[in-house]
């Protein structure tokens, strides 16, 4: 397929890229995150930063517990063997094993500094992230038991989710079953790491699941979009909730989508389902007035009631990123060069801090700052560095593939 | 006490706001939401509008369907003896009875437009504004079982906050034992509405129990501020939720303290302890830079993270305004004048939907309107028409004692 293709960018366009991603990646997010956040003492990872990286609070996200030792472990395979980060990669993987999971085996949500339980949430997402940190740090580490860890995990958490009656749901089943676009995500994305460190086709087949439930139940070609929530049986419930899109959130579900064409040699069913999540996304997320992505939008374009809505958020943008690139690289049209920069060029001009370093989260519809922190319970380093590690290597394969 | 004060507002001005506000209650506020919000088939009451009036889904809010019979109640027995106030008010009573109850006798977040139940959260507003709704429909019904309801609905209330173990915590009270302002504050005014419609010394001690609370653990004289959450034992606890400061909620506090304090005929001590919740809130909430009060603030001045801290939701300027007509009312000074013509003037010229009708909710930092929905899960008819009747009923009080 590759050699076929037209570039989407120009040779000189693809050698800047890689070195605004590679040298963000190392010269300035990884260096905001890492020791500052690596805890001495207790190991594991603070998060809550303000801009310049003094530390807001104490408290532990378990989320990012995972996230964070994924990102270390990952860039030690794919970047460079640095030992430190290997080194804090176990403190997170330890911290982990040692403070974040419930005797029922479920994880906490957030734990004090030294590891005792606050809050514990219904969602299974702090267990998805322990199990990729796991996969990629069994790897690192040549410890064939963690990734022994993350595949009984990654079975619990599916069996969870599958069974009825396990998790207790948010809203009464009995009165309107519904699921989220966010398990299958998720499990997509799992199942995607845990493979690419273990081949096993156990992994393919939660794979082909996901990618199927998500372009049966929650794609709406009437309204051209990806819903955030739908019924049980995948139908439309007309509702605040039921209604909502987040361009961010699907925009992620289609580059992943495309990493599994791109996997597979580039499936031409998969691109062309990956690319339609991107595009509905995009046209329902682009702010025409301001630039960047909203956070919310409506199915039916009606107006949205979370307070947020409206507001940009770093994340959206990074996955948007990673997506045209991988949508450039797969596709060769120039479309997707084009929305890449639209969106590169909206993101670098409104969130990196130019006298702190790394990104800045959180800012009004207009692009003007809401809040300068740097970290939150919310927001450690994952997003950026993964969409400069993963933009870095889109643009070094299109590079390769020039010539 | 009320004959030596001065007052702190012309009788001009106090002539005008009366009409301002008993027109925008009888002309503006109560006609876009009843009958609209008034269901004919299952009885209760929709809360979720667009602006224009046109209704954006129909499940129903527990909160409103108190809140909303409440308001309809007061009316009746504090303006006008209309028949179709009572009428709907007996509409949202009895939907509460049929539906918002589950079988342990705790009451529902959120049900269907048929009474169905689809959330139900660890919170008890649900109960108190049910509370207040019974007690007010009972004085204007003359349906004495209405009352008893009430009084033994809070006292339920009261046992599952006092016992520990009944009501799911949210953070592990192993590891961080703490509570919130929310409680006392809404048992406070709980209370207040019963006592009103059936006096008894019982009342009084749940109030003096709840601002002594307020006044012992939540004020904070070294931050100048009132908390959200504290430690079990009032202790300050140094993360972003110990920080937290919502300057609306607070003024609330405040005024629910002067109410308490005008109803003892001037207790100076409440007086003083309410203006000072007030002053601070004031001081930390303002924002010098746009005009109108920030959602939240951090007591140490470091940033917040809440998506929201910087929107200027309507509701805390309702409260504000009936804080300071009531601090003027009980104190004479002028700078409550002030405060109240900077808040009032801020308000006016930024919420009314000049257009359709009533107030629109949520609006940037700036100023500039986030969503234009006039309802939503959080928003129906209980603020700004409570303002608009308060206000005139201080209005009236302080005009009378010029004479």
């Amino acid at each position: 397929m590759a050699t076929k293709l037209p570039s989407a960018f120009s040779k000189t366009r693809l050698i800047e890229l890689k070195s605004i991603y590679r040298d963000g990646l190392l010269h300035d997010s990884l260096p905001f995150w890492f020791p500052r956040a690596v805890d001495p003492e207790f190991g594991g990872y603070f998060t809550c930063f303000d801009r310049d990286g003094s530390r807001l609070q104490d408290d532990k996200s378990v989320w990012f517990q995972g996230r964070m030792a994924w990102t270390l472990a990952t860039a030690w395979l794919e970047v460079e063997q640095r030992p430190e980060w290997l080194e804090w990669a176990r403190s997170g993987i330890d911290f982990i094993e040692r403070y974040c999971f419930d005797t029922d085996q479920r994880m906490f949500f957030s734990v004090t500094r030294d590891g005792l339980p606050l809050r514990k949430r219904r969602y299974q997402f702090s267990e998805c992230f322990a199990i990729i940190a796991f996969s990629a740090y069994s790897r690192a580490s040549g410890q064939s038991r963690y990734q022994d860890r993350a595949r009984k995990l990654l079975a619990d958490v599916i069996h969870r989710h599958r069974t009825p009656g396990l998790l207790p749901p948010k809203v009464d089943p009995e009165t309107r079953p519904m699921k989220g676009l966010a398990m299958p995500m998720i499990l997509l994305s799992t199942a995607q790491q845990l493979r690419k460190h273990s081949p096993d086709p156990a992994y393919t087949q939660i794979i082909d699941e996901c990618i199927e439930e998500i372009r049966t139940d929650f794609l709406k070609p009437e309204f051209q979009c990806v819903l955030e929530t739908v019924a049980d049986d995948g139908g439309f419930i007309d509702t605040l909730d039921g209604r909502c899109v987040n361009p961010g959130h699907s925009i992620e579900a289609g580059w992943f989508i495309l990493e599994e064409a791109r996997q597979r040699g580039g499936d031409s069913e998969l691109i062309k389902l990956g690319c339609r999540l991107i595009d509905w996304s995009l046209e329902i997320g682009w702010d025409n007035e301001h630039g960047g992505l909203f956070y919310f939008r409506d199915a039916k374009g009606l107006p949205c009631t979370e307070y947020w809505h409206d507001m940009k958020f770093w994340w959206p943008h990074n996955e948007a990123i990673i997506a045209t690139l991988l949508a450039a690289e797969l596709t060769g049209e120039a479309r997707y060069a084009n929305w890449h920069s639209r969106i590169h060029e909206w993101a670098y001009d409104h969130f990196p801090d130019k006298q702190h370093g790394e990104w800045f989260g959180y800012l009004h519809r207009d692009g003007s700052l809401s809040t300068p922190v740097k970290g939150t319970p919310y927001k450690g380093a994952f997003h950026v560095p993964r969409m400069m590690l993963l933009g870095w290597q889109s643009v070094q394969r299109q590079l390769d593939r020039i010539g």
